[in-house]
């Protein structure tokens, strides 16, 4: 990895560029760096969530030290609060919360939708109720007209008032502007919605070449779980000059599910742009999906497990708060040289989760994002080494 | 302060000693050092509170970083959670949480007693009700039986069963167990109260000598706000050998009458010893007892006010809720140079504190206590040059 790491550093501070280092000769996994204005991205990639710019109970100059190399920032949530103005202000994200390194930002779309649908993983999974039914007002051809859950005030998100809030958030990597239907959709209206996400997206592309700045713009493809749609968003997303490609929207009630609809999916995914897989991150599926080419994945999963007292091992999850841990004396996992691990044990942090106390959190979940960046360096190895 | 740097390192490991390296010209304050086996103390010295062996938002590297050299556990809250075998078993309570510097705990019986009486804030200044009235089952000439806040288990804790607690616990510097009575007092039960406090101190120390540890112990004066029963309580207290004088008990109901109080107590106080003034550690209750020679304080007080978003500075604290801030791009503090200002403005703290993120809470405590750690190097720089 040592020639990966030099171009990683000849590369700071350059334009967005996504570049396949290597190409597994056993299966579709490849390394690869995606260059951004904050610096490069070793792919495959583990993309931890910040939701207000802020990955829960970490600054983000240890955010840094872990090796987060690319940090996932709600629009929606920043657009309520501090305001995308105040974060303009600042001289863009970046300035404002003290991070030197890429950023993305998603278009604000998931979040009004998943409000309105119901908690996104049930949703997605099928298991949801329609919840918050009133923070969708309305769902034109324009955009969507919704409450902001704060003060009730209704905010009008449009594919251009989406990128242009983005723009002045100013991450690396920026999302078009989409709707997400939930996984029970009859055909005939996944079809309406897609086509809408469609001239949405478009819509949002030309409001950023219109408006240049050295951004990156990643398109969402849609579709649910039809096969017939995902070809057919695909098809139509892959010919525009988007800079990246994701894949969104419902993919399955289950991995199996997932698993099924992206072998049938990735291999039509342009090959000379960065895949992004929206919101999966836990262990399994990453195995399962970077041999069907996926570069970078964003979920809150390892953060969300670490404040729940669940923290990551190679030989599963360890639960802190287990009353064995009380007297174990050993770092959490002993195997492993992060800050957490090389400084306190498996009881002291036991004793902090019991206690209550914050510092846990911190602990934890330092431990989960090292665990994951660790994982990810491992398998861009054995891609290296055509093992994967 | 090259040669007490000096001398700091080269004192560590060492058993307990006080050394007084200046005396004012000016005032009764002097500037000393507390050797213990984990390192020394230079003084007058700011104490931060850690009551389960941890600052609450902090992970005990980041308090070493900072700089806190003495660090207060609460012997109570650790009985009951981890237990103190516990922390035996972990090698003693430095290597359980992570901490190679100096820790102080108490006995157990302020908090005890601050249950049995209500807020100890509230009750030292006369404002308390009565709360937790049964948590205090009986308090005999043996010692006082409680029940756990926890399980509602009974314990009785003496004045060797306290000591023995901590020596399992195994910090720096004990504190002998006492009464703490209200401050609304009747003079005859205070002097029964204190009479009894001095024989649980001696029982305390007996049991300390016949089971002698590399631990230092402190003494407890008491008498509430009568100057004659503080006297007393000095006359008595410092002819036995304990390593160290704390002030206890009620001191006033403010700032005045503890004034009033310590200029008439601090004159008997015995020289050679360290005075620790427990409870107290608001910038001008220091300013005022410093120059009365008081060496230590340790107070929750820096660690709560951040949390609450108030973020100390030279000119008076700094409301990091109020909405000037939302757009203050600069440090919380210009002219401090702590982690927290260094990498970050007051305009995202604001924004972690408005969007209740935890690292608000880190950042602003990392702030503080800086603040108290360069406030009291500051202190000893003018005493060593006979300006206070």
């Amino acid at each position: 990895m040592e020639i990966i790491k030099q171009e990683k550093k000849q590369n700071d501070k350059q334009k967005f560029k996504f570049k396949i280092v290597h190409q597994s000769t056993k299966s579709k996994a490849r390394v690869g760096i995606i260059s951004t204005p904050h610096g490069n991205i070793l792919t495959p990639a583990f993309v931890a969530v910040g939701t207000t710019g802020t990955i829960k109970a970490l600054d983000n100059k240890i955010v840094e030290e872990i090796g987060i190399q690319l940090m996932f920032a709600n629009t929606y949530h920043l657009l309520i609060q501090p305001g995308t103005q105040t974060i303009k202000n600042a001289g863009g994200i970046h300035k404002f919360i003290g991070r030197n390194r890429p950023i993305i930002t998603d278009s604000g779309g998931f979040q009004i939708f998943s409000l309105a649908y119901g908690s996104v993983a049930q949703e997605l999974k099928s298991k949801g109720q329609k919840n918050y039914k009133n923070s969708v007002i309305k769902i034109t051809e324009d955009g969507v007209l919704f409450r902001s859950y704060r003060d009730g005030r209704p905010i009008l998100l449009t594919p251009e008032s989406s990128i242009a809030a983005q723009k002045e958030i100013g991450a690396d990597i920026m999302i078009a502007f989409d709707e997400l239907p939930p996984y029970h959709t009859k055909d005939q209206q996944l079809k309406q919605s897609l086509d809408r996400t469609h001239r949405w997206e478009k819509r949002s592309l030309d409001f950023h070449l219109k408006n240049k700045t050295n951004q990156a713009l990643y398109a969402v493809l849609h579709g649910g779980i039809n096969k017939k749609y995902r070809k057919l968003s695909c098809k139509y997303l892959s010919k525009l000059p988007f800079d990246g490609i994701a894949i969104g929207g419902s993919i399955g009630k289950n991995r199996d599910e997932m698993s099924e609809l992206l072998k049938f999916l990735a291999p039509m995914l342009p090959e000379d742009k960065p895949h992004h897989l929206l919101g999966i991150g836990d262990i399994p599926s990453l195995i399962q999906t970077i041999p069907l080419g996926i570069d970078t994945f964003d979920s809150a999963h390892p953060t969300k497990c670490a404040r729940h007292g669940l923290l990551f091992t190679k030989h599963g999850g360890l639960k802190i708060l287990h009353s064995k841990n009380a007297t174990n004396y050993s770092p959490p996992d002993p195997s492993c040289n992060c800050y957490t691990c090389r400084n306190y044990t498996a009881a002291y942090l036991h004793h902090l989760f019991k206690a209550h106390e914050i510092a846990g959190l911190t602990l934890a979940t330092i431990h989960n994002l090292t665990f994951m960046t660790t994982f990810m360096e491992e398998i861009r190895n054995k891609i290296l080494e055509n093992k994967i």
